[in-house]
């Protein structure tokens, strides 16, 4: 943000408005002016806080997925990775899922986007998987030197894939199945 | 197509066209006059072939993507699963990727397009990931009632999330990580 930016209860409108434009028109037919209208703003207020479309946006979206997030601590590995398939479903088939596929196909084609999405919504999540891991190896379930990295990313390619090609529901069943199926499998297969 | 189809040759040259400006636009941006200008075409020949601009796009990924593919057959399931790997790959890092990027936004506001995506880009391909399996079974491979659900799932779940989330580059060292730490454990978690 570069400019002078709206108090703290505008700036959460201001952002929430972005949000639901995002998922209701995507990236490319949301317009600053619609944005001022649904946060019910004036458009000075908008343009006082950020320059353009790209800046707002990149701001909205560090502003809700920029934090670090808590792991589940259910006591096992099978139980702690089906709590996150389970949250990591919940988001993506709601309305943050919404806004992240609204953003996708702009983000292609402008590289600083792209950036901060992949921060927010991936690099700032490692810690929790690492957190993860090292307690399942704490406990004997995995052994030492067990790494995260590829934990994470067939976790956030799996539930994005479902949700962006509709490839099947995202349910019950499919976190089971991802558990069982594929991530289990992918850290055990040094055992 | 609902109208007049233009002869085959301008049919392609048009499909092209499409194909260069999802890639460099995206759909949203995409406009049908656009379309005639990159294709050396009047506007009447386009809305001759195609009312309204779903429908060209429609049945330009149909006519691109619709198609079966022939299964990799290098001998091995672990040759296979490679081949196949690298040659997604390469697709999707290069004007294929840049297609579907182009169209995924739109796909999530657009249920007809999201569903010709999926028909094109994934379930036509489902064959293929049968045929690699049942071939493996064969060899003694994998065991007698392999299926090939999952595994195709992941590989596209992966490769896709590479491109789109920029998760690393997918070159030689991510196919044989891909191949041996992911799909061979999925496979060969009931082994």
């Amino acid at each position: 943000m570069v400019a002078t930016a709206p108090k703290q209860d505008r700036r959460v409108a201001i952002c929430e408005a972005v949000f639901e434009l995002l998922g209701e028109v995507g990236y490319d037919r949301m317009s600053m002016d619609a944005v001022a209208a649904r946060a019910r703003a004036s458009k000075a207020t908008i343009y006082r806080g950020w320059p353009n479309k790209p800046e707002l946006v990149m701001d909205a979206i560090e502003h809700r997925y920029g934090g670090s997030m808590e792991p589940p601590d259910t006591g096992t590995l099978r139980g702690d990775l089906h709590a996150l398939v389970s949250t990591a479903c919940r988001l993506a088939d709601g309305a943050d899922g919404a806004v992240l596929t609204g953003l996708l196909t702009a983000a292609t084609h402008n590289a600083e986007l792209s950036q901060v999405m992949h921060r927010c919504v991936y690099e700032t999540k490692h810690e929790l998987y690492e957190t993860m891991i090292k307690r399942a190896v704490e406990r004997g379930e995995l052994p030492e030197g067990s790494r995260s990295e590829l934990l994470h990313e067939v976790l956030h390619a799996m539930v994005m894939s479902r949700r962006l090609w509709q490839t099947g529901s995202m349910d019950e069943e499919f976190a089971t199945r991802l558990v069982d199926g594929v991530l289990l499998p992918v850290l055990r297969q040094g055992c």
